[in-house]
């Protein structure tokens, strides 16, 4: 598999809102970038952390047992595991994140918005070409 | 430790190109920024990929065994693991990168522009003051 693209690229393929695309693997994590608009779930992920960086727009990360973090363009976030959070766009927002290959978006949360890691994967064997 | 910052906050306060920053740790991974012009050192990790990102301007990564691969800004790439490369960037590149804790930046090459992780990380209790 030849990984080679441009963010803005992968990001225009996207078609839903809160619905992850793997870009990237390397070393069993997934680079994974999602178009965010309105509010995502509260969920926690028990064993995983959680790298997100603001491409375009604002996040807003609330957390159930702490201040609430909002990100620019440019900024960075790890959550750390086991925290619980929900993330939220009031305008569209472009997010890029690094997590396991085991991570599940909606954490331990099952919703209408959990997509499976096969549907996230499932354009990769055009990347590149 | 906070993990809050802006990735251009980040590579302003990079001093050396080649030089790598590490601004974020999940997962058993760092996610390093590099400040990038000239030629680097022919190198190889035996047993771990890497992710790179341009942020800003051009990457060139020469592979000793197949064809370069060039790198504009939102581009990115993954290099798989033993795979002999050597990166350049004609005018000043910034760079983002993911890739294990246990990774060093110039592989199983010892040259001058080796630097410690230490080095690497030496800033990070400041990060998101």
């Amino acid at each position: 598999m030849i990984v080679q693209s441009n963010l803005d690229r992968e990001f225009e393929a996207i078609e839903d809102v809160w619905s992850p695309r793997v870009i990237a693997e390397a070393n069993g994590q997934y680079v994974k970038i999602a178009r965010a608009r309105g509010e995502f779930v509260w969920h926690a992920h028990a064993a995983e952390d959680e790298f997100f960086l603001v491409h375009r727009g604002e996040l807003v990360i609330h957390y159930r047992d702490g201040e609430d973090v909002v990100l620019g363009p440019g900024d960075f976030h790890v959550v750390p595991r086991g925290r619980e959070h929900m993330t939220e766009a009031r305008e569209e927002c472009w997010i890029l994140m690094v997590e396991p290959v085991s991570t599940r978006h909606t954490g331990e949360t099952e919703s209408d918005l959990t997509k499976p890691v096969e549907a996230q994967i499932a354009h990769l064997t055009d990347v590149g070409r």
